[in-house]
Formats: structure tokens, sequence, C-alpha cells
């Protein structure tokens, strides 16, 4: 570490008003990145961030107002100051890479407040080379036992009108489109009120955004605000004052306002900034990961990384439903439900993507609207609405399960709570047993509804705490979590390995049932929502028009290589295999990538990125020498010029070149070309508007070697 | 059932100024009381009660505000009406009466509202001769299928300023003592703020007042008003309008201020007005327990009444603790809990209450402060407080229990879970297992503190239905509940037998560590807290003074013998004897009538009763020819003279008198007299102030009729 006290000097010159004045300030630098700290002339805390030189955030507010109204943001002398440097590796148990590297630098500051309650405050950053990361610490102390947090000051004063790419700050969803406008144009009140397909809405303050919230300066800089390690504590979202360009802590309230109830000794989650000329290095950065505490599950060997096809698009597409009955009163005069002949989760239909499960080796399968209630499951704030054990009378669970074996295929539980999560919680140990003793091995939750314990929201404090719970009671049943409608991650996969993927995001469902997503709107996710964690985006829809029956007009706005290319851009380590098996069937030939493109990796390289434009990036397999490309753009078709470097030097490769049709109308087209390629060769993608392209890379055998032709 | 149009027209020219107007009044009589129903020149529907030809309730508002202020008051108009005469007898697994009768006329009216979504409501009546119980029924129909109640309507028009036995309209406990006073003075405002030893209190309606509500009218009729069978539904408090006597139903609110969620067909419960112009019949009366359901338990051999001595009042002392260490922060070097000498729940203490209840014949041992977390468990609205299986060091669970077991003795559970009831709810399997495979088989629960999930109330609907989930989940393992800081009972024991006995009353544990109870308390809770169902109000103090080491000056305001009577007076199947083994061992002779009071009676005379100043009882133990006499007085010493007709003629019994002393100075002074009498005796209790009386009845042998002497 080097204490640079000039630099804090500069800075002060550099911003004037916002002065840093009780004591000289502290400075952390690591690489470009660099942290100032410094108690201003009232003893409130302020820091800093520079990058290379150029301030990215100017000296911001931090600290508190507890309780009733109580000042914990000034008044506050530096005690003690201590710094550290470390340097380790640590292994994830699955991930984008085999091995992450955690550098940093530490300036932990213990301070305490003057007058009053003489109340102890530790703050820690952490400072990387690709950003800075900094929580709040309340020690064990005489006067600060229980409390709570009524508001966090902490402020991200940017220092010009940024381009964002930004979705409301909702405390209840983050199913929103993009939008990309400059800070000063932030306003959410619009897109709020006319997002009617989202289920629950509540949106208060007009200029709040949430994060992982992405930004680019005028001068090209990277900016991305986020949290990790949200644990016991409400989401951050960001309050974005149009005209000074400060971004200032919201957090979640609770039912009863109050954002946060604590305990000291406790912590807030981190506070992080990644910063970079290079927008490839924001994607590439594990500082939200590295954050994180390790692992808390001394055995993960039961933790399988996998692909799953599933009775699920063709329920949001009105094929087939969730429910047995057409209404929870279609009822025949025993009080028996008559069956609609619409049920999705049968017994003939599960085995139907069983079968093809294991044909094309895709491990699991998923099946949604197994279980009773859904006649009558969402919208109305009912709080006993599933069981999460009783299955339809058409869906035999010891069946099915049997058939499923039989065919080396694994059967995933779905787990919808439609909000009520006091009745999940009820039922916590029912539902789990229930997997463990039928064999599913991974479940995929749900909250779509207004939450219960009435007037708590999906990302406050109460809830952030009952997704913990749930992810640790998998892990004690050792069952694998894809959580939908759930908090945005911050990195916990790190500490539960268990907590694989989730929602969080509009997902591709939106295509089935909405006015769908845009066509950069898969260019932004990796920038934003994938920044905390992977995402269950739900890839691989194949049929891009004509899925919904009722409404033919709808279609999804990519080519189909660009829902290819997903699997690769898309991280997550539990991903699904989307379409219907049939719509499969029609293009095996580009399904093969599919069945290839692995879930875990030893290695990733971003090799192009833009947010809102492109995404290329590409990925080694998981103990093999397989290499495997995505590529993606916007409305824009583009060429990407891609060197092939990753690849050991000395080896051909088999590319298998998965690529739009340019120039005709029909963005279902693709062609597939087997190339010999090595380390030297460059290939352009040639991508369609909204196209993609996908390549697996696979070292050529020696026949190979001599039949294929060279990439040109 | 008789149709008197006549006095519905009388009662109409009674009225001006509260019209009954659009259709002539249905009248349905039982005995002296008579209901009248008629809907308004709006189409409101409005009731009203008399008695023996006086008016109890006038002419009074029905029906709700629904979710966004829908009115579902008036504009109805009268589809069909209905009268039925049941006549029934019902066998209680335990109770007062061995067999109750159940004898009412129903009148059912089905209206709909005339105008926009032509809503259904059902009205239905019960008129026994004691009162009237009617509540809402909401059919399944078009226009109505979820929905929320923000304000139900119900209105009690009282006829004059009567005299009022009340505590605050609380949403969160039922602890305060009592005031009498006209309606006119209502007003809880001094009383809540001044009740600082309540631990959470919540009364923003400073006229707003508990039910059951007991009135005494300036002509000498008696009116109780409450609700019976209140299930997913939260608990109505009375607003009373000081100057017209119109008390209004005042609903619990929810987290989020809506007063119910409800989906039709739904139910109310039942509003309940019982009268007469004896107090006796007031106590005696059966309304409330017949309006609930029969009872849902097909298994009720496992449902033993008993009684039990615990480590529980040495806690509320001060002699010992709850907790095991200091405070959470006494640790040793290794993390653990450092004894602070003083904790309650020892094996070795605990043995000496199992010593002592097998040596008397009780059958159950309570112990509070067995299970870890009391060195902080209060106060801080915590949500994982107590996890309900873990001891403390000193307490040995299988030990223990095979110690009790040894000795004939069944031990009791505590569960507290200070008002988190998410916490509780999580683990409520595991802590009813824990009981059964430890041989509990009746649990004590407890909800000290605000309760989670936050925002909502102790007598709201979500705590409403906790209370009945663990009721239920009780009775799946074959557990007895008696139930502490829970909404103040409405029958449910009928409905669920293992919901033996509750609090949600201020009990005689107020005499440990607060002001106390005044010498009229027991006189006017069986009119209150009683009418709903048994009270666990932990009687049998011997030690009436110096049993507080810190605080010398407090004493229990009975004399001894009044103690003694309250098990007779106080009705509960399951019944504390509360002070410490060595404080009875000092009067064993007095304590004699403690070890023989039954807790189950197959027959009971309510003898004298006025609120607020006297109560006398007499009851017949289940499967003997044995009666019990309880006699209490308020602060006026007084002579009650009693016959003795409810013993059969021509059998002598040996009846053993427990009295007071009187003319002296210490309460704690008693005379035990035994005398031969029958039906024709007559007997003069001599009651000191805030004393009592106790007597057995034990049919007498030949030796005994001829050496004892005859009372005279």
């Amino acid at each position: 570490m080097r204490l640079s006290k000039t630099l804090g000097t500069l800075l002060l010159l550099a911003c004037s008003g916002c002065v840093f004045a009780q004591q000289e300030p502290l400075t952390v630098r690591k690489g470009k990145v660099q942290l100032d700290f410094q108690l201003d002339e009232k003893g409130a805390p302020r820091y800093a961030v520079s990058y290379d030189g150029k301030t990215i955030v100017q000296p911001s507010s931090m600290g508190f107002v507890l309780n009733n109204a109580e000042n914990f943001y000034d008044d506050f002398t530096l005690l003690k100051q201590a710094t550290n440097s470390v340097h380790e590796n640590w292994t994830p148990v699955w991930g984008e890479v085999k091995s992450i590297q955690n550098d940093y630098t530490t300036l932990e500051l213990q301070l305490q407040q003057a007058h009053g309650n003489k109340r102890l405050l530790h703050i820690v950053f952490k400072v990387y080379e690709d950003g800075v990361g900094f929580r709040y610490e309340f020690p064990e102390q005489p006067n600060l036992d229980y409390f709570t947090v009524q508001q966090e000051k902490t402020g991200f004063q940017l220092t010009g009108n940024h381009k964002a790419f930004w979705i409301p700050g909702d405390y209840d969803t983050n199913e929103y489109p993009y939008t990309t406008s400059l800070l000063s144009e932030i306003d959410n009140a619009q897109l709020v009120e006319k997002s009617t397909d989202i289920a629950v809405r509540v949106a208060p303050d007009k200029h709040a955004v949430q994060t992982p919230l992405m930004l680019k300066t005028s001068d090209g800089l990277y900016i991305n605000i986020h949290e990790a390690a949200l644990l016991n504590y409400p989401a951050m979202q960001l309050h974005v004052n149009n005209a000074t360009y400060d971004l200032t802590a919201n957090l979640v309230p609770s039912a009863v306002g109050t954002a946060a109830f604590l305990h000291a000794p406790a912590v807030t989650p981190w506070r992080t900034i990644i910063v970079s000329n290079k927008a490839t290095d924001i994607l590439s950065s594990k500082l939200i990961l590295n954050l994180n505490e390790p692992s808390k599950l001394s055995n993960t060997s039961w933790i399988k990384p996998m692909k799953f096809v599933g009775v699920w698009w063709e329920l949001q597409t009105g094929k087939s439903s969730w429910s047995y009955a057409a209404s929870a009163k279609a009822k025949d005069a025993q009080g028996k439900l008559i069956p609609s002949g619409q049920h999705g989760g049968n017994n003939e239909n599960v085995k139907r993507y069983i079968d093809f499960a294991a044909q094309h080796g895709i491990e699991g399968v998923l099946i949604e609207g197994w279980n009773t209630g859904w006649e009558d499951w969402f919208g109305n704030w009912k709080e006993d609405v599933f069981d999460f054990v009783t299955p339809y009378p058409d869906f035999d669970v010891k069946a099915l399960n049997a058939y499923a074996k039989s065919k080396g295929v694994q059967l995933v539980m779905h787990n919808e709570t439609s909000g009520s999560a006091t009745n999940y919680e009820r039922q916590l140990d029912t539902a789990y047993r229930f997997m463990r003793e039928n064999g599913y091995n991974a479940v995929k939750t749900g909250y779509v509804g207004k939450i219960i314990p009435r007037g708590e929201h999906h990302d406050g404090q109460w809830m952030v705490n009952h997704y913990t719970r749930v992810a640790e009671k998998a892990a004690e049943y050792q069952v694998m979590v894809d959580a939908h409608e759930q908090v945005r991650p911050t990195g916990l996969h790190r500490t539960y390995p268990n907590w694989m993927t989730g929602e969080a995001s509009r997902g591709n469902e939106y295509n089935a049932f909405s006015i769908g997503n845009a066509p950069e709107h898969e260019t932004i996710l990796p920038f934003t929502r994938l920044m905390g964690g992977p995402m269950d985006y739900t890839p691989g829809i194949f049929k891009l028009s004509h899925y919904n029956a009722a409404d033919t007009a709808k279609r999804v706005r990519t080519t189909l290589v660009k829902q290819m290319a997903l699997y690769v851009t898309m991280y997550s380590p539990i991903q699904m295999v989307s379409d219907l098996p049939e719509n499969y069937e029609a293009h095996l030939d580009a399904f093969q990538f599919i069945k290839d493109v692995p879930v875990d990796w030893d290695d990733t390289k971003v090799l192009a990125a833009e947010p809102g434009d492109y995404v290329s990036i590409v990925r080694k397999g998981k103990g093999t020498e397989n290499w495997y490309l995505g590529a993606i753009t916007d409305e824009q078709a583009r060429d990407l010029k891609t060197g092939l470097d990753f690849l050991p030097p000395g080896v051909k490769y088999v590319a298998t070149l998965y690529a739009d049709v340019l120039n005709q109308p029909d963005p279902a087209k693709y062609s597939i070309k087997k190339y010999i390629v090595d380390r030297t060769t460059a290939i352009t993608l040639k991508l369609a508007n909204s196209g993609g392209a996908a390549i697996s890379f696979v070292p050529a055998t020696a026949a190979e070697a001599k039949q294929l032709p060279k990439y040109k």
C-alpha cells in the first residue's frame, strides 16, 4: 500500500465546495484505482475514487440515520487507521474461471462520534485494480446494541452527466426493460406506470434506479455501481439527483418503514464501484465475488451444474396450463376438480420431456404446475396457496421419478410461493424433505405476487433473510436453488454455492406474454444484472414466431443464432434449454451447439463488449480443451473481428461456426460451417441485426485437420 | 319461532330518529329476549335487541366498508328470510358442566345490494334465552371473490349511560386493570400511558374498549358484549361514543392497515350480546361456547385437564432467573455463557418441584427458562430468539423427563416466542416433535413483545390465524395448549379442545412485579375475560407478602383463602398451583383444598355474583359426588348466605370450610372447620375484605355423620 497525501490534496483542489477538512486525506492506490478518505470539518466521513488520475466519485457522503432520527453521519473523529495488502487465490465450486485471484489493499478506519453516545463506526475499504468496495461495520460497544437503520447516507457523487443503463428502483421487481439515458434524464414514473405486464410494482421514488447500475462517461470510462454480500440488510437502490449527479443510497423499507433492524456487532453489504476504460474489464471483474465470504458449505460434491428442459415455455406461450382445471370453481359434484385437458404437467407430457432430455444428453427436466393450487394462485395476496407436496391427479411423483431415473435424467422441482413467504417458511422442511425423498436435487423457486408478511417487499431485509434461509435449508437437504423473483444477486453464490442462479431480471419469458425484449436487452444484462451473479435467462428459443397461438404477431426479437450465443454470453451454471422438443427437433444441427455447450468453465475471455451494443465472450469448458464462443449484437448488424489467441499454441481446432444468414427476412435462418483454425486465425463474425454467432472449438483429429478447410 | 310484527312497530314508535323504514321489522323472540331486524329507508340493515320488553340495543348499524372504500352497508334489498328452531345437547370434552344445552332460533337473511356489483350479504342471527349472536356471511358470488374488510360497521346503540367494566381497546394486550365507569366517562388514554408494566401497548383510540365488555344498566340489567369463534378475522374492539352510547366495531388492523383479508365464501365471528336481569345468569351463559363449531378433533382421549406447579413464581418474584448467565455478554474465553448461579430451571430445582408434585398428587410441572436464549430475549423486536429445543447446560431434558416419569409426574413445556411468530412458525414442527419425543403433553406458549411479522398486532387477523395454526399443530402432536399473551378467547375451546386455557388478561403475576391487582379484580374477570374461555390466572399464592426480596413492600391484595377460592371462581381445565413448595408446606392444611379441588366438572352453579363486588360458585367434580365452593369479595368484607340445595336429597356431606379470619391484620390467617351438612343447610360465608371462602363437600361416612358437628 502506498499512502499518498499529495493526491488527496489535489482532489481537494479539484473539488471546490465539498472540502476535505478535519484531517488530511488518506489515500490508497491499487493500479490505476485510487481511494481517498477524509473526515470533513464537521467530522463527516467522505470518500472519493479516481481512475488513472480521473475523478470517478467526488468526495461523497457516508454514514446513517439511526433509530429515531439519530445522527450517525458526522461528529466523528478518527481513532485508528490500518492498511493491509492481500494476495490470494481461491477455487470456486463452479464458475466462469477455474481459479480466482483476489488482490486488494484494505483501508480500515475506526471512527468515534465525539459527543453524545460516543458511538463507534468502522469503515472498511478494499481497493482493487478494477474498483473499490467498502462497507460499514458496527462493532460491539456500550451505546449501540440493537438498533435500526432509518436511512443510509452513502452517496456516489459522480463527476458528470454520464450515460446510464438503468431500470427503475422498484421495491418488488427487477423485470423492467432497460432504459439508456443521461443521468439528468432519469425519471422512471412513466415506465413503471406502463409496465402492467409486471405483476407487482412499487417504485415510489421516480428518480430511483436499481443496481447494478452501469454508467459510461463522456470520456469513455465505464463505471458499475452495485453491492456485494447482501445479507441481513435491505437492498440498496440509488436515488439520482438529476442536477448534481449525486447518487444516494435508498434502502428498501420494511413493513414498518424502518429499513434495517440490526444488532451490533453487525456489518452492511459492500458498496461496490467497478471502473475501467475498457468495457470488457467490467464483465471480467471478480470484485463482487471476491467481496463475498468463502463457501459456508463443507461438502459441495453434490453440487452439479447442469442444463435442463422443461414444461415451461409451453405454459408461458399458452399451449398448456399450469392448472389442472379451468378455474378453482370447476369442480364436480364430489368437489373434485374437473380437468380442463390443458394441464401441461401431466405424466405423458413430462415423459416426452424426459425422453427428449435423455436422447440429447440434457441433464434435467423441470415441471411447473405439478402441484395443486394453480387454479387460484395469483393476485389476491392469498397466504395459503401451495403446499409443495401434493401433486395433481395426473402427475405421478414416484412413477415419473422412477422413469426419469431409468433414463438417467434428473427431475427439477418447482416451488412457486406466490409471494407468500410465510406459507413457504412454514413448509420448508416438508418441501425439501419431499425433494430429497423423491430424487429432486434442484429447485426453481418463485415469488410472483405481493409479499406476505404483508407490507414487506421482495427486496427488503426480511425477504433478504428469507432467501438466505431458503438457500441454507436447501443446502441442508443437498438441493440446488434457481431462484426467481428474488432480490438481485450480490455474489452470494461464493458463500452459498448451491444458490446457483436466479432471475431477478427481465428474462426471455417476456417474449412469450409481453411486449418482449428489445434487441439490445441481452447486451445490457451482462453489465447490469449479471454483475451480481448468474442468471436463469432461459435462452434457446428456436421457434421465433407463431409460438403463441392466441397472438400470432408475437415474436422473439433475436435471430435463432443469437439464442444459441446466449448460452455463452449469459452465464449460468444451471441453464435452461427453453424451447419445446419439437422446435429443437426441427433444427437438430443447430441444437448440437446447445447440447455441446458446457455450463461450467475453466476459463473465460471477454473478447469484445459495449453495453447496449454487443458482447462477445469465449469460454473453456471445465476439464476440457474445448472453447465456446458466443457473440451477440443489438438492433445493429455488425462485424466483429475476433482473434483466437486464447487457443493454445500449436494446436489445430475444429471451429464449428453457427452464423446468422444476413440480408434476408427470416431471423431463424442460420448457417453451420466447420473450419480448421488455430490461435493465429482471425475470424470475422458477421452478426445480423439482433443477431449472434456461436462457435465451438474442439481440438482437431488428424483426419479433420486434413479434410476440413482452413478459415479464411 | 314467532314472527311478531307488532312489537317491531312498537320499537319503531319507541325509537324516534332511528327509523325502520324500508320493510316492516322481522322479529324473533326466545324467552324474554327479542331480536328485531329491518332494512331502513336507505336499505341499510338494522337490528335491535330487547329483554323482557326493555330495549337493550336500539336499531344499530350493520355492514362493512370493503376494499377501497366500497359501500357494503346500505342499498340492500331482502331476497329471502328463513327461520329455524334448534334444540340440541352436546358433551364437551371437558368443562364446567357435563352436558350443554343449545337451544336457539335462527333468523337468516339473504340481502343483495340493488345497484353496482349487486353483491350478496347474508346475516344470521341466533336468538337464545340469554341473548343474541349474529354474524355476517359472504356467500360465493360473481362480484365478491377475494376482498378486504376496511371497516366493520356493526354498532351496539345502547339505551343509556350504563356502568361499564372495561379495559382499553389495545391492539396488543389485555393486561390492563379494569376500570369501572359510566360509558360517558370512558377514556383510556391516561391508563394506557401509565401502564408501563405492560410490555407492548398500542391503543390509538382513547375511546376504544376491549371485549368482553360488561355493562350494567341503571335499572339493573346486565349486558355482556363480545364475540364468538374468532377465526381468520381480526379481534373486534368497541369504540364508545361518550355522548350517544353507541358502541361501534373497531377491528384490529393488519400491518398494511386493512383489517381483514377474506375470500368468499367467508364468515365473520359471531357478535354476541348476553343479557339478563341476574348477574349470575351472565356467568352461567353458554351462548358463546354454543356459537362455536363442534370439535375438529376426532380423538380427544389424550386431552387431560390437570393442575401443575412450576418454576415460575420464583422467576416472577426475582428469587431465580429465566436466564443461565447474567447477560448475553457474560461469556468465558471459549465463548460459553458464564452461569450466574441464579438460573431457576436447573436440574436440582426442577427435581424439587417434581418431588413436591409427586408428593401432593399435582399432575404437572412447568419449567420456564429451560431453553437457551433468555439472556437476550426481550424488547428488541429480535426475530431469531429461541429455538425451542436447546436446553441450558444445567437442564437435562432426558434425565428430567425420566425422573418425572418415575415419579408419575408430567412435565409441561414452555415456548416463549418473544412475539416473534415467524420464528416460531418456522420451528413449529421441530418444537412439537421435540415435545412428543420427550414426553411433554402440554405447552405454555408466550408472546411477550412486539409481533414479528413487523407491523402485525397480537390481536390482528394474521396472529389470530397463527394462534389457530399453533392449536392445530399442537393437536397433531397431541399437545395441550395454555396460551399466554394471545388474543382473548372466544369459545374456540369447543372447536379445539386441546386449546385448553390462556392468559390474555391481567393475571396474578402482576402481584409479583407490578402494582398488583385490586381486590375487585377477580370479581370482574368472570364477567369479562372469562366469558370467552378459561383463564390461566395462576392462583394459589399463599405467601402474601415478603415474596419479593428486592421489594418487601409488595403484597398480594387478597386473603390466603381468597387465593384458594379462585380455583373454583376462575375456571380453567389447566390450573396452576402457583406458589413455591415451601410456602405450601407452611400451610399444608389449607393446601389440602388445592390438592382436592378438581379442574374438570360435571356441574356448576353460580350462587351469587355482582361484577366488581363478589362471586360465589359451586361445582361438582367430574365423575364424583363431591362439590367445591369458592366465594370471593372485593375490598368490602361481606357475608354471603348460601343455600346448599345443589346437594342431592337425603345425602349427608362433610363440608370442610376454609374461611378468612375476620377483624385481624394478617390476610394469611385462615380457619378450617368440618361440618355435617345437607341440602337443607344454609351457610353464611363470612368474607374478610378482599377475602374469600372455600368449601369442599364430600359425602359423609357413617362415622363422620356421627362424629362431626352439624353446621349451624
